[in-house]
C-alpha cells in the first residue's frame, strides 16, 4: 500500500518519521512525540503491522493518532526528504540498510537498535553474527549518551542510541571512571529487566505464565549488551574495563535495576564518592543521586526519564556498590532518543520529558 | 509542628493546600499539580506522616516537592484564607470537621471523600453508620461529575469529586437513562477494580501476598457506593433506579472496569445505542465511544483522565451491556478532582489532563 | 521420528496416553499423574514440540520425566492398545480425528477439548464454524462433570471433560435449577479468568506486557462456551435456560471466577438457599459452600481441584448472586479429567487429587 | 482463652504444636503436615489471631483444619509434653523464651527463627541488637541443613531451621567451598526474593501497590543473614570466608533467586565444576543441578522443596557464577523444617515433601 504521509502542515519545527512503530519503543517515542506542539509524525512504517490503524495495536492513543501503518520500501528514500529526523527502531540488519538509504537525504538520524554503537564493526560482526553493511555511516555515528557525549551529539548526523541496560550501568559508572578510579578487577553488573525490555515479540519466553511469579537469569555471560557496555567504559576510563554482566528477567512491565559491584581499590570513602557523584551530574536534568541511605526503586522513575543512583561503600568487603534505575522504555529508549532529538535540534533537552514517574 | 508553607511566590495564578496528601489520591493530586505552571502547592497535610518528607512517602517525586508534610489543626482556619482551593483527601467524619472550618474562609473546596456526596443526611448517617456534622454545608455541594454537571459546578463553593465506581457507572448509562431508556429492571454493574481503590492503609486485604494471584468479590449489595450511584442514576432517570452493584478486586495496582448490564425493554438497536452515546459525549475531552466492537481495556486508561465506553446489544437475551474503563486514581479520583478545580476557576477544562495513557 | 514409549512397566493399574500434551492443560495432566503411584505414562504427543525433552518445556518436572515428545499419526491406533486411557488435548477439529481412530481400540477416552461436549453436532458446527467428523462418537460421548453425571461417567468410553467456564457456572447454578428454581428471566454469568486460559500459544493477548495490569471482557454474548453453558442448564432445569455470558481476562494465572446473577422470582430466602446447595453438595469431596458471609477467592481454590460457592440473597434488588471460584487447570481441566479418569476406572475419586491450595 | 487441642487420636505417629501459625510460613507448615497420615497438629498458636478459626486466615484450607488459633503462655510448658515436636515459627526474642521452656520437655524443636542459627551469641547480639537469653539452649542447637550436617541433625533435639536466603546461598557454594576451591577474594551474592519473604505482617513494603510493577534493593550489606551465611561457609570452607550479600525485593509471591559470583582463582573449568556438583549432590532428593546450559527459574520450584543449582564458568572474566533457586517458603523454610522432622524421627526424609512445582 502506498505511505500514509499523516496531516502535514507547515507550522511544525520538527518533522519525523518513524521507521519500525509497531514495538513498545516505537509505542513510546509516539506518545512522547504526541504530548509536544512543535513536532510532527510525517510517517509511521511497520512491516508486521502494515494496514491496521495504529491505535488499533496502541488503543491507550485512541483519537490522537488513528492513521494506517505502512511498510515502507526503505531503499527508496524519497519519504525521508519530507522529515528532519528518522527514528529507527528495527530489527539489526534491517537497519543498516535504512540508515545507508536515509543517510544521503539531508536529515538526521536517530537509531534505536544496536548496529551503530559499536564503533568497530568486526566486534559487531563477532556478536551479532552477521556482516555490517554501513560501515561508512557507522564512521559518523556518536553514541547517544547525552550525560557523557553531549557536545558530539550536538554536531552529529547519526546517533546511535544506547541500549537499556547498557544505559543504567554507564550512567552508574561513569563518574567513578572517569575520575580515575578504575579497579585492575573486573565490575560485575547483576541487571534485572521487566518483560517490556524483550518487546512485544511472540515468544514463549514473553508469555504472561512464563514470565509472570518468576524470575530467571538469561545470557550469563554472552549477552551483546557486553561489548557495548565495555568500549564505553573502556573510553571512560582510558584503559580496559571488563566487565561481568547478567542480565535477570523480572516479572514487571519496565524497569531495569542495575546492581554492581566494584572492588574498592582506592579506597575511596561513601562521602567522597557521593560528591563526586553529585558533583558530575549537577546539572543534569534526568540523573537523581539518591544519599542519605535512600536506594533506588524502579518504580520510582517508571514512566520517567530519571535515571536514579545510589552507592554504597562497604567497608567490611572492600566493595563499592552502586546501584542504578531506569525505565527501560524512556531513559532506557525512546525518552533517550527524544532526549537527543532536543539536543540535535538545539533546543531545551528536557522538552516533552518532565513527566514524572507514576506510582503506584 | 509548625505548618510548612510551600515556596509562595505571587506569579502563580491557583493557589492550593491539600489535606491528607499522603494517600495515593494526594500524591496523583500533587504529581498532577506538579506539571503545571500556573498552581502552586501551598500545604500537604498528613496526620500519620508528619514531619516526614513528602519524597521519602513518594520517591518518583524526588528533586520536585522535598517539602514536610505537617499534621493540620482543622479547626484553625487561618492557613486556610492563603489558598483559592482546598482539596480535601481525609477519611470521611474527619471531612465534615475541615470542610465547616474551610468553608467559612473565601475559598472553594473539592472533596474527594463520600462526605458531601448524598444530598439527603440521613441516607448517608444510614450507610457511614455515623452523624453528619455539617448539614448546612451540604446544602451547598454539588456533585463533581463535569460530564453531567459542569454548569452547576462552575457556580459552586463546595465539590463533592465522585466516587471511582460510581464515576465509571454513571457515565456509562447517563446518555441511556437520559434519554429516557430507563428500565423498569434492575441494573446490574459487575465492577472490578484494582488494588490501589483501596488505599495505602495497612490493611491484610492490601498485602501483596494477599491480593496478588487473586481476584474476588467483597461487599456484596451492600458497598457504600451503591446510594450514590442510585441517587445519581435516579436524577438523571428521573425516577427510581435501583442498582445491584458488586465490587471485585483484581491483582493490579489501577483501574475500574465495568460490565453493566441492563434489560433492553425498549428494544433499542445497536446503531441507535452507539448513536446516541456518540452525540452526548462528542464535545467530551475525556470520553472515548470505542465502536466498530472494540472493547475497553483498563490498560487502555491507566495512567490518563479518560473514561473508554463501548456498547453491546445481545439480542440472544435481549439485554444492552454496557462497558466503561477508567485510570481509578485519575479521572476516579485526583484526575477529575483537577478537571473540577479548572472548570471552577473558569480555566481550560483539560489544562493538565492531557497525559495520555502508559502502555505496557 | 518414532514414539517415545516411556518406561513400560508391567506393575501399573493404569496406562495412559497424552494427545496434546505441550499445552498447559497437558502439563498439568503430568504433573498430577506424576504423583500417583498407579498410573503410567505411555507417550506424550505434541505437534510443535516434536524431539524436545518433556523438561525443557517444563522445567519444573525436571528429573522426572525427561522423556521427548513425540507427534503421533493419530490416524495409525496401534499405540492406542497400549493403554487403559487416552487423555486428548488436541484442538478442536484434529480431536474428532483423534477419538474416532481411537474409539475403534479397547480402550476409554477422556477429551479435554470442546468436541464432544455438544450433544447437537449442528451446534457445534454452527459455533465452531467447522463440519463434525464423528457424529457417531459424539453419541456416545458423556458430559463430564462428576458431580451431575457420576453414574453415567462409570459406563462410558467417550468422556467430554467440560469447559473452564462452563464447570464454573454450571456447578454453581445445578442445586438452584435442579430444585425448579428456574427463572423465567435469563441468568446473567460475569467470569472472570486468569491467563493460563488462553494456553500458551504465541498470540498477542497472551503477552506479558498486553495481559499485565489490565483486565478487560472480551468475546461479548459470542464465546463458545455459551451454548455448552445453555445445554447443560437447560438440562439440568429441564426447560430453556438463556445465559448472558461475559468472559473477562484477569492479570493472574490460574483462576476462575464466575459472578452470577438470577432474578430471584420465587423469593428464595438466604437460609433455604444455603440449606438446598449444603444439602447437594454435601458428599461431594470437591464443592464447598462457604456460609456466614464468606466469599469466594480464587487464591482459595489455585493449585486444587475445589469449587469454592457462596450465595447472596440481595432482598433490595431481589437477586440471588452465585459466585464460584475454581483453578482452571485443574477442576476447570485437568484435575477433572483425572477425576472422570478415577471414576472410569472404579477407584476412589479423590485420588490423586487432594492436594490443597497453594497460599500465597 | 484456653488452648483448643486438636482432634487427639492415638493412631498418629507424630504429634506436633506449632508457635507463630498466623505467619506464612506457618501456613505452610499446616499445609504440608495436613497432606500425612503421620501426623497431628495439636495446637495452633498465634498471638495476632488469638480466637480466630484457622480458615478464617486462610481460606484455601477450609475443611481442613477450622480449628481455632490461641494465644499460648508459653512460661507454662504443660502443653508442650502432649506434643513429639514443636515448630516455633514465632518473631526473634520471643523465640528464646518459648525454646527454654519447652526445651525442658521430652520433645524436639525445630525453630524456623534466627535465634539459634548463630553459633556465637555474641555475634547474635551485635546484628540483632537484643540480648540472647537461652546461651544453654544454643550449645544444643544445630544448624537444619540437611544436606550438610544430615547427621548431626538426627541426633539433635533443637534444629535451627536456616533462613530463606542463607539455603539459597550455602547449598549452591558448599561443593566448591568444601573441594578447597576457597577463593581469597570475597564472594558476592545477589540475592532476589519473592514478596512472601516478608511475612504477612501490615509494613508499607509488603502493599500490593508498593511491591507490584518494583524491584528494589535493601539492607545492602547490613542484612541479617549475613553472619548466618559466612558462619556456615566459613565452616565448610575450613577458613573465613567473606561474603557481599545484596537482597533485593521481586514482584512475585515466592521464590529466591541467588546469583553468586566467585573469583575461579583455581581455573577451574566447566566441566570439572558441573562434575564436582553433580557428585556432591547425586544422592540428594532435594538438589537439582541444571546442565547444558539450562539456567534456574524461580518458577521451576515455586510450590515444591526443591533447590536447583547451575554453573557457569566465564573465562573471559576469570569468574564462576553459581545460580541458585528455591521456593522461599518451603526449602527456605517450612519443606525444609519438614524435611528436618523427617530426619529427627527417623523417617523417609522426603515424606510429604515430593509434591511437583506448579507451573504456571
Amino acid at each position: 500500500m502506498a505511505v500514509e504521509i499523516l496531516y502535514i502542515r507547515g507550522d511544525f519545527m520538527i518533522k519525523v518519521g518513524i521507521l519500525g512503530a509497531g514495538g513498545y519503543a516505537g509505542a513510546e517515542l509516539v506518545r512522547l512525540l504526541l504530548q509536544r506542539d512543535d513536532t510532527q509524525i510525517v510517517f509511521l512504517d511497520s512491516k508486521d503491522s502494515e494496514g491496521i490503524s495504529y491505535t488499533d495495536l496502541y488503543p491507550h492513543l485512541n483519537g490522537k493518532i488513528d492513521n494506517l501503518m505502512t511498510s515502507m520500501d526503505i531503499s527508496n528514500n524519497e519519504y525521508f526528504q519530507m522529515i528532519d529526523i528518522l527514528f529507527c527502531a528495527l530489527p539489526h540488519g534491517l537497519t543498516q540498510q535504512a540508515v545507508k538509504s536515509a543517510f544521503e537525504k539531508d536529515l538526521k538520524i536517530i537509531d534505536l537498535s544496536a548496529d551503530f554503537r559499536l564503533s568497530d564493526s568486526s566486534v559487531y560482526e563477532k556478536w551479532y553474527d552477521t556482516e555490517h553493511i554501513a560501515k561508512e555511516e557507522l564512521k559518523n555515528a556518536v553514541y547517544g549518551l547525552p550525560e557523557i557525549n553531549r557536545e558530539t551529539i550536538k554536531k552529529s548526523r547519526l546517533i546511535a542510541n544506547p541500549g537499556c541496560y547498557p544505559t543504567s550501568i554507564i550512567l552508574a559508572l561513569y563518574p567513578l571512571l572517569n575520575e580515575g578510579y578504575n579497579p585492575k578487577n573486573i565490575i560485575i553488573s547483576d541487571s534485572k529487566s521487566g518483560v517490556s525490555g524483550a518487546g512485544r515479540g511472540l515468544r514463549d519466553g514473553n508469555i504472561y505464565c512464563q514470565a509472570a511469579e518468576n524470575i530467571n537469569p538469561y545470557a550469563v555471560g554472552s549477552h551483546r549488551h557486553k561489548p557495548e557496555i565495555e568500549e564505553q567504559l573502556t573510553k571512560i576510563a582510558r584503559s580496559e574495563v571488563k566487565i561481568m554482566f547478567t542480565p535477570h528477567l523480572v516479572p514487571m512491565q519496565r524497569g531495569i535495576l542495575s546492581t554492581i559491584y566494584v572492588k574498592n581499590e582506592y579506597g575511596v570513602s561513601q562521602n567522597k564518592l557521593e560528591k563526586i557523584y553529585l558533583d558530575y551530574y549537577k546539572s543534569e536534568p534526568f540523573i537523581r543521586i539518591l544519599t542519605g541511605g535512600l536506594l533506588p526503586k524502579t518504580k520510582s522513575v517508571s514512566g520517567s526519564n530519571y535515571c536514579d543512583i545510589s552507592l554504597k561503600v562497604d567497608e567490611d568487603t572492600n566493595h563499592i556498590i552502586i546501584m542504578s534505575a531506569i525505565d527501560n522504555l524512556i531513559k532506557g529508549a525512546s525518552g533517550q532518543a527524544v532526549q537527543n532529538m532536543n539536543i540535535i535540534m538545539d533546543i531545551d533537552e528536557t522538552k516533552g520529558l518532565l513527566q514524572e514517574a507514576i506510582w503506584p
